[in-house]
């Protein structure tokens, strides 16, 4: 009998759940689109901010100190002195620590932008990671809704910088204001009395907030006494009368054509209810700001739909929608959707300093971008390779060295084969998996003649997958021998050719 | 008496303990210094890889699962899987899992480059933080000192590419198994036995290790029987003989004025031993190969005393130092010291396969960096702040908005003063606290006239500063009234003068 040898335990070579790695031509695509948006937010006088990773528990503010172990949708431990710290679960948070603690240092308004991952400790799923990019730009410190349609239109511009064709997306605008006049209206909020009717407003609220997934329908159902799901469960409802529940569906249903129609239909919504006229004339003010500078219907509406966060923000609410079709998972046609989102929140500072601070801004989620872009045709998905120099002769070396040194110097990407040389085949498989343009071959014979040979490897791939009928294109040699003087220039002819130039 | 207000317990506004936030200038000067140093990187056939910030305690390796809480110089927490998760501590040893995960993937050799932040659980000091950045470069996967070469020239490249002068810096390079050979010949390795002489070895590569800080007489001490310290303690020696150390000595006192020169004192000081007779034949090819592409000795040099990390290396080890001089925090002048190191490893990924893969990398210490070209003045430490258009009738923010739109599609950077527009010394005080290059001012009468007041607030500062003497400047307007249309080219002319030119 064979001798067993002891068994090694060894790591496994996974990252954690939810977790992944990104790759050359991803992590290039990524920082090229947020450069492209970082640009953008930059010109608009906007500051980058980089806050660490990790804050406290007690500054990031969703959890209790006191409990065991505050992991309840972020990254938690205790910290050697016994303070709990946790991965910061967006960028807003620790924009409300930051601006709470530098505010005598920093201007008023502060217009900030900022870029980084941030940590969910949810459950993973398919395309749901556990990490993840946000792209943030905030202005804090004033009430205008000025702030709010600059934003709006910022949006709108990274959106299009970033490679999202016009027409291709909308930039939707709804009020928080607006809906609390529609409350008042309805009679579930009294201005005199806030906490009144809350629990029934709470259920209100979360109906409206399920507009999408549930439709009209549902969300009236929801109004009223109950609703009863396809499975049979029941929903309790905030049991309106018909004709408070007319009033909701009225403002849900406010969206008009035009922008000045929304308007007037949100104007009679709102009747006499003072906030509801102030959310109106705000939307009015951010409506005429942005069409003045030419950002018309097909970029920007007012819409009364957009209800997502309705319950987080104080004003003005937006999100960016990416309007064409995809094919969803399952093989149905839908639009790609929400990419971006904001609006105006006025108590994150307060919990530090007890004032309110006013604030406005907006999150792109990147990923979700990158998608979009990807669904368009437009996201690189294969990075450009290097010029790979082939090794003929081992003792050579110099000789390879310095090829890629002048290739480089001429601002082209070029690396010497650095593996095993014997086998050349594998130097070629090399070259293709690296998805080079370009090989150099030089053996002995041409080093002594003074030339090289150079390989289209681009010419060699599109004619294996046929995907050229350029007979011109087709007629011309993979494979040349050139002057070891022109390697620059041939090389880049070489290229050249492949790009159609 | 006053009634007591209860008291409301507030979160500070502050990061955890050793963490920091950057603004503005920082963070862009960081990203132009990191995108600048990644394009040399790419140009030479590396690829970018981004790994999580998150991996499991297991695959980062330096840590036990089985203890209570391995957070021993990295912060540690349990997933709800009960697997224990990290923060990563360097980017090496993410590189080894995701190479022995996608090991059938990736191209060999795979040149890979990544950027990104780091933590370590250390106790933190003055300048000493718990995230910093590193921005890394490996070949993984050949065994050829060819790689090494590379990446030493490459390392060179970048420096200059982040704005480190020729001549204020130096690539030392080293070989772990020179050093082997000098134990072999000193008679504390033994080839055929090499768990022979293992405490002993361990205290003279210790003793090495702490040359920088105890120079040639303390090392020489430790290598004898004991080193007694300034305040009395007694540190056990290795107990060489009179004559073991000298060859240890041999060895440190190795350099010479030409890299052949220390080549051959490293030969006599190896004798006969294989590994070490292989680890001098390695520097040589080293040294040829920079040589032939013109990395001479004012960029590059062989250095026996480069011992940072000896342990963990087990070939050619290289670090960059900076040669200029600084005034460090007590005031003492000294030269400014290594900002990169690396070398060759080749059992990081044999830790997942059970199989050895040759690698060898380098790491470049971005905060580090970025230090020594504030030391040259070579950092820009404000940022160039927007054009700000001050608002003079709240009522027409069009016309403003109007503005910064033309500037901004002129490639301006220029914003809306969204303060409270009623002082307007505040706006100007805004717009000096923003380093705001030129303010825009148009009131009612200049609306009527069609024209703009322009303010040159760059040239404020420098008179106010008494900066210039420059006559010709200072007889220029600091404020001039220009025609509407002519917003963009005079805002354009007026930066210019700022910027001499």
């Amino acid at each position: 009998m064979a001798k067993r040898k002891p068994k090694v335990m060894r790591p496994k070579a996974l990252p954690p759940r939810g977790f992944r790695d990104y790759f050359g031509a991803d992590v290039q695509a990524r920082a090229n689109m947020l450069g492209k948006i970082s640009d953008i937010y930059h010109a608009y006088g906007f500051d980058p901010l980089e806050t660490p990773a990790v804050e406290t528990v007690e500054a990031l503010g969703k959890f209790l100190p006191d409990v065991d172990r505050p992991n309840d949708g972020v990254f938690a431990w205790q910290d050697e002195d016994e303070s709990w710290l946790a991965l910061r679960y967006d960028l807003t948070a620790p924009l409300a620590r930051v601006y709470a603690q530098f505010r005598n240092d920093l201007p008023t308004p502060y217009r900030r932008y900022a870029v980084g991952p941030v940590w969910r400790n949810e459950k993973p799923g398919p395309g749901r990671f556990r990490q993840f990019y946000q792209c943030d730009a905030d202005t804090v410190g004033t009430p205008t809704v000025a702030a709010d349609a600059e934003i709006c239109m910022m949006l709108s511009d990274a959106l299009e910088a970033a490679g999202i064709a016009r027409n291709d997306y909308i930039v939707r605008v709804n009020n928080r204001k607006v809906l609390n006049g529609v409350m008042e209206v309805a009679g579930v909020l009294d201005p005199s009395d806030p906490t009144k009717f809350e629990s029934q407003r709470g259920i209100v609220l979360r109906a409206i907030d399920k507009l999408d997934r549930l439709g009209l329908t549902g969300v009236m159902q929801l109004l009223g006494e109950q609703r009863v799901d396809e499975s049979g469960d029941i929903t309790r409802g905030a049991n309106l009368s018909m004709s408070q529940a007319e009033i909701i569906h009225d403002f849900l249903d406010a969206k008009q054509a035009t922008n000045e129609k929304t308007l007037s239909s949100l104007r009679n919504v709102v009747g006499n209810s003072a906030v509801g006229l102030e959310g109106v004339s705000e939307l009015e003010q951010i409506s005429e700001t942005m069409s003045a500078q030419d950002y018309g219907s097909e970029r920007f509406n007012l819409d009364p739909t957009v209800v997502r966060g309705l319950g987080y923000y104080t004003g003005p609410v937006y999100e960016a929608e990416l309007t064409f079709d995809i094919i969803d998972e399952k093989g149905a046609i839908r639009q790609f959707g929400s990419v971006a989102g904001g609006g105006r929140y006025d108590d994150l500072v307060k919990r530090f300093t007890g004032q309110a601070v006013p604030a406005t801004g907006v999150s792109i989620g990147v990923d979700r971008l990158r998608a979009a872009l990807a669904a368009r045709g437009k996201a690189e998905t294969t990075a450009k390779g290097p010029v790979v120099i082939t090794v003929m002769d081992r003792e050579r070396m110099g000789d390879y060295q310095a090829m890629v040194a002048e290739l480089r110097g001429a601002g082209i990407r070029a690396e010497v084969y650095l593996g095993n040389p014997k086998n050349f085949g594998n130097q070629l498989k090399y070259a293709d998996a690296r998805n080079a343009p370009v090989a150099v071959i030089e053996g002995g014979d041409e080093h002594e003649k003074g030339v090289v040979q150079i390989k289209d490897l681009a010419l060699g791939k599109a004619l294996a997958t046929n995907i050229t009928s350029n007979e011109e294109w087709k007629s011309q040699p993979a494979q040349m021998e050139i002057k070891r003087g022109d390697l620059v220039t041939q090389v880049r002819k070489m290229m050249g050719r492949a790009n159609g130039e």
